[in-house]
């Protein structure tokens, strides 16, 4: 389908992203989920065929990373720039957990001229998101009591529960590596745990994958160490996405199983779940012996799942042996970034080049967001942009 | 008055702004003061109604911050933003004072492409303002000799003396609560020290509400505990403002007292000024116990007026019960920010909207700055935006 | 020769910069090196005449410091902005030497939409170059592998080997103050160490220096101490470039002698080599005792040469007793930045807006390499954009 196609039908969809925040993929509809990934692919090309998607004379992005990034940094950076927006940074230090009126005259404070802001703010168990709403609270009242001249939208950039401009990019990766949404249909999606020599990574990657792509009638297995369980809501949502969207929902203890005959594995780590609670209760009583001791929990309880790496003779087991592997980089890959890690140096290299790829549609999704958030009708405006170059 | 009235009298306006820097409010005539806020207002209503006032097509628009701020940051990035400005921000490290080459050279190797420098500089008394003139001087010489295109305007944005962005939104805050400048006449203003339990808060606040609004003749009733003067000079440059505007200005030691009958209260901690005084000589030896020891001094000092906090009581006394409660944000909240602070909780609330507004009139006040700064005759191009759109 | 003429002749030369990384200046033909002086005048007479040489409507320039830099960071800023790109700094911590997988990932995740990348890594002999490289090899695989739309260029400010937009900004003030390129011919410049208190500059500015000056038929006279000498194999390119150019290059070891009938003396001070070579060892050991050891070494053998100062003395014996003083700034000036430095206090005062105009150049210099490497007719393209306006 060519460009002024996509866009004809990306016209004819109704927008109902339109000045609401993107925070969760499992609030937004299927044709919203469905409309980021069109208006992502459509920005995409026009980009390469060098027409401008500009859509803002002036205004500021701000981006608030209560967590060290390097590539979000840059897709939002990225993002923002194609549509016209200044970046400003407003970087607070990290693990501070704030709340009540800091927030909410901050949230003002930032947004007198400000189009959207990406948060990201995933260190803690039940703050981040709550953050990140409390933020839009503010914000809405701000705009209702005429403080702003209008209403910034909100983008989840990672919180503790969902990371869904990753999770996007990664099934845009997926439609475009396998055709289409409909061939993933069937397809033996694996996500699994995988060893780490570091600490405390967030679940929002594992969670945010297995709720958005058991909505493709995708068989998805999930797999992990006992004690390394997610938050049980959202395991909960995957289960019934699977059901409604014809797919399967299995969770197993052993990357080795699960991986045979899988088309598409997805091995990465992330903090034990019942540590990821304390942690959060340690932070807020200003504990920092306790995290420093439960730090050393945690990688003690890593060390006793040293096999979970994906490896050659892993991947020998998956569907024709050539499973697409996904990761949503720095992947901890054995002998190259750590002596032992997530991913065979062999596997990893295989399909390195595809896991940039995978990485590269961030910035368009990013776009995608914004451009949902603040225009009424982007195929009208789209439109008007690819007729007038 | 609607937007196109208010352009054409703007137009009419000479701009003795252009070219100037703007350091201090007291230096500036009543014309240059309300073409200010005339530029403000109608910035605001073009970005309302999304009429883009950008005047530059490329240029810089360099922020040094000495102390910390957010706000102000973020102001000055939305009002360069605005106008069509880049922000490139030259971090300084806190509480250095540079001096002779370093500034000189500095200045100009910041400058080639730079349309505007806005300045904070607010830590140390008799440096601050001094250090903004310095960075002058080497522009003037930059530009006179042919090192720079052109001589980039300063804003300062909060030094020692004065604090204009922060003056003059409150400024504008008040006309537009009150209808117009004209309707401050007679008012009763209290620029009042409140208690707070936070260390070495810069007397510009103070300083340059006093010396701003003693000039519209208002009822200005200055109070603090004796102990926490202001620059002998400030109070006299707004003694002399208040006698030529037909208003008063009267000192007094108690803000119970200061208070009744008021129509508008600003309860804003400052430092000691004796200790302010000996801060800058200890900071030029690099005497950094007799930094932390004056530290201490100050907060003790600080606790024996812990009931100057601004509450429900006193808040009774004032003209019908209903002050304006004004603040520069953020504000030390009993039982919110911190334990007991300058104001109590129930009417910093009652306020809390009023005080984000009064915010938000900073980033126009920036772009009406830079704009008097850079364009000689601002209703013209003005005239010709609105009438293009 | 007027703007029009300038951007006719420079419409006639070939572009060999196209889309090719400025890392060396003796990678680059003497055309090369002349469409950039030209260039770079072009774009400095359009912005005084405010004729915007706008080229992108959107984009990233990326700036990566591994070394802390405020005039080259703005002169970079500046360059990006006047053709319309936005900035994104990716800082990274000082002193680290990272290669294979991470160089490679993050090239490609911070160049989805950029244009360019600034680079400044001359910390480390035999480190910063092969680092410029190891990021360019990676953005072809990138771009050759659809990971990228478009290969970002590479511009080198600053590496251990060469200091191109410094050289290029000093040669285009030599070609200004002179007339000419031409008038440079036969004109004795001297490079000379000079004594610092201060410890482990790069080499990068005297190799930079008489690599590129060497070219211009000019008489060099390279002096040092012993013990200070440079990458051999930068000697020799200057060596050869002389002989092809029909200068003569000169090495020494007394500042007093060299200066005698100069006409350009240029006194900075560098590290001693022997102490740059085993500097980065004990790095790559992660050495950091040895490393604080070899500071006090090097400060050490600094202090037998404080003589090498250039003053008025020395200045007296210079061609007409007054040579062209010239210095990439900061200075280390003796009795004011320091208390014995590179240069006397009156000789440099006597220059000092003359340096400030030597880095007044570097923004359109690298603005110039910008336009170069993305642009495959500059001269076309300004012929445009001249007319139009």
């Amino acid at each position: 389908m060519n460009l002024v196609d996509k866009i004809g039908e990306l016209a004819r969809l109704e927008n109902g992203l339109f000045q609401k925040d993107f925070l969760l993929t499992w609030e937004k509809s299927q044709d919203e989920i469905e409309l980021i990934l069109s208006l992502a692919i459509i920005l995409k090309q026009l980009r390469e065929q060098r027409i401008s998607p500009k859509i803002f004379d002036s205004g500021l992005a701000v981006s608030i990373f209560r967590d060290k990034s390097t590539r979000t940094r840059f897709s939002f950076a990225s993002a923002a720039n194609l549509l016209g927006l200044a970046i400003q940074d407003m970087d607070e230090e990290k693990s501070q957990v704030s709340h009540g009126e800091t927030v909410r005259e901050t949230a003002n404070m930032i947004s007198f001229l400000t189009e959207i802001i990406g948060i990201r703010d995933d260190m803690y168990l039940g703050e981040g998101n709550a953050y990140m709403r409390e933020v839009g609270g503010a914000l809405d009242e701000g705009f209702q009591e005429g403080v702003l001249p209008g209403r910034p939208g909100i983008i989840n950039l990672q919180c503790d529960m969902d990371h869904p401009t990753q999770s996007l990019a990664d099934l845009l990766h997926l439609q475009e590596y396998f055709g289409s949404l409909e061939d993933l249909r069937g397809k033996k999606m694996v996500m699994s745990w995988a060893y780490s020599p570091s600490y405390g990574k967030p679940l929002s990657v594992p969670q945010g994958i297995i709720a958005l792509m058991s909505r493709f009638g995708m068989n998805i297995e999930l797999a992990f160490p006992k004690g390394y369980e997610l938050i049980p809501e959202i395991i909960e949502t995957s289960r019934i996405n699977s059901e409604n969207s014809g797919g399967l929902l299995n969770i197993s203890h052993s990357m080795e199983e699960a991986v045979v005959d899988a088309d598409i594995v997805y091995p990465k780590s992330w903090a034990p779940y019942h540590i990821m609670q304390k942690r959060t209760s340690l932070l807020k009583k200003g504990d920092r012996d306790g995290l420093v001791n439960l730090e050393k929990e945690c990688l003690n309880q890593n060390a006793n799942h040293i096999d979970w790496e994906y490896d050659a003779r892993k991947m020998s087991t998956t569907k024709n042996g050539e499973a697409l592997y996904m990761h949503c980089l720095p992947a901890d890959i054995s002998g190259v970034s750590c002596r032992q890690g997530e991913v065979s140096a062999d596997v990893f290299e295989k399909y390195r080049l595809l896991t940039y790829k995978e990485a590269g549609y961030k910035p368009y999704i990013i776009a995608a967001m914004i451009f949902a958030n603040r225009i009424k009708k982007p195929g009208e405006v789209l439109q008007n942009l690819a007729s007038v170059t």
